[in-house]
């Protein structure tokens, strides 16, 4: 059968990809295949969904050689195989993931055959390309010189279903919320200074960022912001720094249980079948005789007795009680992860929220300028959450705009040239109203 | 030519162990073979040193093969191709390393072999095992029940030449030095209880040891103490704790070097060369306009303005200085072990310490009983310092006995045996001074 969109994996933002490229198939006269078995993907769509094993030799070949473009929705790693069949049968190729080394190393012949094989064309990273390059590009007509961009994304809960102390629910993969900032130093650069941040410190170093209308969020830095010195032609940047979002209070409480130990993922517990939150909890505090866990706690943390932030958010999660741990083995982060998993639970009527906020500071005929740019989302229903719209809402026009003819770009690339973030930023706002709120500040 | 031992590798303990072997020779009619390139080996012995790549192929098989025992002095990660051909050739074999996977993976075979691969034989891993095992042997023939024990060990520097506010000097390898503490958690037993210790916090949770005659020292846990039980044979240990000694003060000070990311040797800086120190320490402090580097150091540290204990300990490192880094590129650990080879240097008049002190609780008779072990050397020349003899001698003594016939144990092993232990911590009192003191503290 021949298709002019093949779709491979599932995930939370599928169904809105789907749900897009579906609506424009009898317009378009597209042949759209998909292959998962997400069960729940399977149960959404009126597309036929095929159960079959993309990783088995010769079944992404079968499917790959049989359609124009193919998308890509499975975990990062599972992309490779996939781009290399693309390659083979010479198909466009589309992911919302972060280019790794290997993807990179096809660029050459990517480009020699003509193909696009585009990434990080999601949320982050996908909108944060293409709102700031518009941004750096129009500066950049006016013979603007940039000095300083600052970039934060974060993927929260609507303040209304916030109920808890920590202001957050899981709204994305659970094992990434418990292990952020675990892949390296996070290197940014600040007035024209080269900046580091260790793991341990992390949580602490955040800043305040003001989003017009939503009010105050913190900012933790995310694990390299000097690569997009190159990748936006930055030459004479001075401040590069790109972060995380969250409610103000979470990372200093969060801050807290890095510093006990109880992200680590590196190594198994002993012996925590059967054992409770509070022996947990205690097998990272100093022995002492008498001091209870809670004393122990507040001392070994700096936690002033009558400072109650942060011991609310630790009560709440149940890290003093006499609940047992469900699982039979774990790392520290795993136990974490799978209490989090119960007590940051996005309910069926909670909505997710999106923040992404950029900062652009710059020159122009001797004068200094600064423009800040921001984007709010919130989810609507279950299936149209704001992280699923806006990571499946530039894939699916981008997929659109490739089978048109519309990008003359080839090669291994990203979302920054203008023949791709101007048309799917424009779509956004004029179909879906996802607005970017651009405010000259000076 | 035929040896009776073969010596392979260099470094500080090599000449303490060989002028003990070269003292025996005539005595016992051995032939001593030394393969080194270790300059400072080969001007200081009489013996011939050959100077030959063991690493090349074929090379270790025919020195092996015509020896009767092989010690290794080289580098723990080189070890194992000797391991293997001495089981090839059926010679035993000698170290003062940790027993790797590997190494341990031979046992059955050597066993077979009738072969004895003793490693962890010098001072820690060696004395330590030796010295707890004695008191430990001693205990349970007396049917006590052993229900604590704390080791801790320090290579440090002689109060005689102590001159710096850190009262440390490299007396070993600086690079285990700087990495100290980054292999994983610290896991333990207190009390019944395990307990983790990550590496952001392991230079906060200091312990003070008093060691008779001797005062107070820090100790900081080692990786994993929790293997010494199967080790020791210490069923019902409830306390359960091994860490490394350092004089009063210098944990916190390093804890704050730590905290900063100074330690961090995961990713290479960005244009460090022609680098002040003081730039280099701004790289881990958060940008500020105007406020000084030392301002910032201390509030982000939080060391109160009237705590000069760590900053004198960085002012000593030049820390603050427009010194530049000589180093073309670096880690952060590379650029701060540059700094420590100079600023902790053992100068050839230094004397350095080697302090081991274990703690044992035991109950007889429903009497709880406490015993407490101390060693103190003390260096005398540059040549005997107090870590070459006690690495060199044990090794030496250790070579004897295999010699000798007097060791029945067969595998590969660590000296736990009161066969090995016995009578090298006799020879030591006896013809070397090196003494533990042992006191019933109840």
């Amino acid at each position: 059968m021949k298709n002019d969109i093949l779709l491979i994996g599932g995930g939370k933002s599928a169904g809105v990809l789907i749900e897009y490229l579906e609506g424009l198939a009898s317009e378009y006269d597209w042949k759209i295949s998909v292959l998962s078995n997400d069960t729940k993907l399977i149960a959404s769509t009126s597309l036929q969904v095929h159960e079959v094993d993309v990783l088995k030799k010769g079944v992404a070949a079968k499917w790959v050689s049989n359609s124009r473009l193919v998308i890509s929705m499975l975990p990062a790693h599972l992309h490779f195989p996939i781009a290399e069949a693309c390659l083979e049968f010479k198909k466009h190729f589309l992911t919302a993931s972060y280019v790794s080394p290997e993807m990179q190393s096809l660029h050459k012949t990517v480009k020699e055959n003509a193909l696009l094989f585009l990434n990080e064309c999601g949320l982050d990273p996908g909108l944060d390309h293409m709102s700031a390059m518009r941004i750096i590009d129009s500066i950049k007509e006016k013979n603007g010189v940039i000095k300083g961009f600052e970039s934060f994304t974060g993927g929260l809960i609507s303040p209304r279903s916030d109920n808890n102390p920590w202001h957050y629910k899981l709204t994305w993969n659970p094992r990434n919320v418990v292990l952020a900032g675990q892949g390296g130093v996070a290197k940014f650069k600040q007035n024209g200074t080269y900046k580091y941040i260790p793991y341990q410190q992390l949580f602490k170093r955040t800043e305040l960022i003001t989003v017009p209308k939503y009010g105050r969020f913190e900012g933790y830095a995310n694990r390299d912001s000097l690569k997009y010195g190159s990748l936006y032609q930055l030459k004479e940047i001075e401040t590069l720094y790109r972060g995380t979002l969250r409610q103000v209070g979470f990372c200093k409480a969060w801050s807290k249980l890095v510093h006990l130990g109880m992200t680590d993922d590196s190594y198994v517990l002993n012996g925590i079948k059967g054992m409770s939150y509070r022996s947990f909890t205690n097998l990272f505090l100093a022995y002492h005789s008498t001091d209870s866990v809670e004393m122990k706690f507040q001392r070994v943390l700096g936690i002033e007795q009558d400072d109650f932030s942060i011991i609310e958010k630790m009560e709440y999660l149940g890290l003093f009680s006499e609940d047992k741990i469900p699982l039979e083995e774990g790392t520290p982060a795993q136990v974490l992860q799978d209490l989090l998993e119960r007590k940051w639970k996005l309910e069926s009527d909670d909505k997710d929220m999106i923040v992404m906020w950029h900062k652009f500071n710059y020159i122009i005929d001797g004068e200094e300028k600064e423009i800040q740019s921001s984007l709010v989302v919130e989810g609507t229903s279950q299936a149209q959450t704001a992280m699923a719209k806006t990571v499946g809402l530039p894939m699916g026009i981008a997929a659109k705009l490739i089978l048109q003819g519309k990008v003359p770009e080839t090669g291994v690339k990203i979302p920054t040239a203008r023949s791709i973030y101007e048309p799917i930023l424009e779509e956004l706002s004029q179909k879906f109203s996802i607005n970017f709120n651009e405010e000259t500040i000076r």
